[in-house]
């Protein structure tokens, strides 16, 4: 069966629902400056939930939340069978962007529903129930690592480890969560494949006029935790030579690690510090320690591994230069890898379909759709964003854009609930 | 009249209980690592002045507390007189040592009981009353500016204005200090002089084997805010040419500033950044701003003004190698500038007497001292520390130089309740 031949009812009313409710949810959280801050398990990140959660029941979805706090909206149109499952997150960076993650948990409700009216209008009954998803603490600004309740759900993450990391203030997930009633003891669903839209957060898109992009592979991902450590001492009566000051020795590797980018063809190398911490901090004090978080990016892994080669030489030498001493603490690797070929098509078909130009891209940022990769089927749809910017308050999609990709991602609930995207 | 027709009752057991009450005191906050931790207006430093307030009544002092918490201990031996005065700060930096600040307050009130004890002896009355204080944020790491509480008393700050200041989590110096029954209703006292004794911070008598520093002028301190303000963005998916990254940008600066020094002979700059707080300082997310405090010092105020010259250039530079924007928000001068000949000789005398080797020496750090200059005849006493460590846990002191510099100020007490340093 193709679904040339269900209903598709797709109208202006569902375009309008779509952006009021979009606007509706960008209140929770709104920051003056435009964007919202919603970090994982705050209060307006509950607030989001619980009006989320309210919208589902009101549509006919079951809704139940697992232990880590994953919000899922059921569709059981076929009794005991496993579920396609659609959504992202609703958690934000702090003073960041209204797109990033919300509007992928909002199509794929607003997805899920259309495609269940039309099933229902063509009189056909799907191989796959319907799913909708909320991953919890996609952001990991708040709590570490990111992707976490996607991480908890396909086992790379244990459960307990979770709900026991603390954020900067020492609240644990597990209290931050039962603070906004946001635990539950759901287990499942039973999943067959995934489908998750978001925002571009890059100008590929944009640069080529193209609404709908098609997400064929990821590029690798090293992130390092590292500390250096310095001598605490005074910034008026130390002597000069008597210093090992850990905020020089760290701001040395913060420049060595933007200019790993330099050994490398443009834009092949992405690199940068994101997360610096100064102790103790004070004002006539010479910094102890610094811990910061190295981010480094490509398309293949050889790239990162000859990038982390030069920057160990860096750091040899910035101890050597500074007194400090510097740790690798930690690392966490996100390997490449290509999309489904399948998958791909379902998309492009489906954009076709609906009269709507496509194109294939690349994903730089990690996605609740990267994890659930190594377990399931996986589908990963982009809308342009205005100039690339994102994790940022001024992030921007046209209302155009974001009512394509909600009647491409439509499409694809009707095809992946037929078993179009079965293994 | 001259001290040497007072009676030196000063014992071994004078000795034993300043050691005895520095354990006793240094418990207060104390680490793990040999250290104390009492930010100003923290409950450890509430403890410390509790029992310090009890140590000053339980020999004969009235203690009163000020509008900004500076505590007195008032010996009114002459009623209506002006009083010399004598103390330091009980409050330190986070994880800091044990005798920065406190060394010197617990100093103060030795030599003025003991002072007291030998001009009763001898049957004089003095011409002018002995008062001891523990002044309130000296360290200035959890409230800025530092030297607050002496700064407020001589009128250099507004008292508003010191009361409203806000630490990292909103708490106000007035809430903060309301929270240990902190801030009294006392005025005064009039003061006819003073004096601080404090542990060097630095080598100098260390390296030439002497316990007694007379300091005899102090470095010029300048210190800058500065905010380094860029773009937040994602750490993987915006494209490095795209990026204005406040962290690259404010580490460049950090370098610049710790290599303003070589542009000048060894050890007459410097230059470093305590402070330095990244925002949203997120794992996956470009720094939108760094807000930094450089801290420049030097003998004479001409180098410090070419070094900042040199560093606005600098600045210039990193603003067009980042894309990010470099503003100086605020800055606080303290000029050097020597001590009173009289005060010097005053010092050198009562080591003489006591057949302890003293020698001239500057401080580069700022003290209570530095503020109360401004307005009354001050002397600045030092003792070495051991490999000059400061503001660290490690910082340390030898009894035996400890028990020097409070015989050394005891004589100083006599000698200004007896009207040697009027002006």
């Amino acid at each position: 069966m193709t679904t040339n031949t269900i209903v598709d009812a797709n109208t202006e009313a569902d375009a309008a629902a779509l952006l009021a409710d979009f606007h509706t949810m960008s209140e929770f959280g709104a920051t003056s400056g435009g964007g919202v801050d919603r970090q994982a398990a705050s209060a307006a990140d509950g607030q989001t939930r619980s009006w989320f959660s309210g919208w589902l029941a009101d549509r006919g979805f079951r809704v139940e939340v697992d232990t880590i706090g994953n919000i899922f909206g059921l569709l059981e149109l076929v009794p005991g069978a496993p579920y396609v499952l659609f959504g992202s997150h609703l958690d934000s960076q702090p003073l960041a962007g209204r797109y990033d993650g919300a509007y992928g948990v909002l199509a794929a409700g607003h997805a899920a529903h259309r495609a269940h009216r039309d099933l229902a209008a063509s009189g056909i009954t799907p191989r796959y129930n319907i799913a909708v998803v909320d991953w919890f603490n996609e952001e990991g600004s708040r709590f570490k690592p990111s992707m976490m309740g996607s991480a908890v759900f396909t086992g790379r993450l244990d459960l307990e480890v979770a709900l026991a990391t603390t954020d900067p203030r020492g609240t644990s997930v597990r209290e931050a969560l039962d603070a906004i009633g946001g635990r539950g003891g759901f287990v499942g669903p039973d999943v067959a494949g995934y489908a998750e839209i978001h925002v571009e957060q890059g100008r590929t898109l944009e640069d080529a006029g193209v609404p709908i992009g098609v997400v064929a592979s990821t590029w690798c991902a090293y992130k390092y935790e590292i500390v250096v450590l310095g001598e605490q001492s005074h910034t008026g009566s130390t002597l000069m030579r008597d210093r090992r000051d850990a905020l020089l020795g760290a701001s040395k590797l913060v420049v060595a690690i933007n200019e790993l980018v330099r050994e490398f063809d443009d834009e092949v190398l992405h690199a940068s510090v994101g997360e610096f911490t100064v102790g103790p901090n004070s004002p006539v004090t010479i910094a102890r320690e610094v811990r910061l978080l190295a981010d480094l990016r490509a398309r293949e892994s050889s790239i990162l591994a000859s990038a982390f080669e030069i920057l160990q030489q860096r750091m040899r030498a910035i101890e050597s230069e500074t007194g400090v001493r510097i740790e690798v603490l930690a690392s966490s690797v996100w390997e490449s890898g290509p999309f489904l070929e399948t998958g791909l098509a379902i998309t492009e078909t489906a954009a076709e379909q609906l009269g709507l130009d496509s194109m294939r891209v690349l994903t730089l940022a990690g996605h609740d759709a990267t994890n659930l990769k190594e377990t399931v089927p996986v589908i990963l749809i982009f809308v342009p964003s205005v100039d690339g910017v994102s994790h940022n308050e001024k992030e921007f999609t046209h209302d155009t854009d974001l009512v394509a990709g909600a009647r491409v991602l439509t499409e694809v609930v009707k095809r992946l609930a037929l078993g179009d995207f079965a293994g």
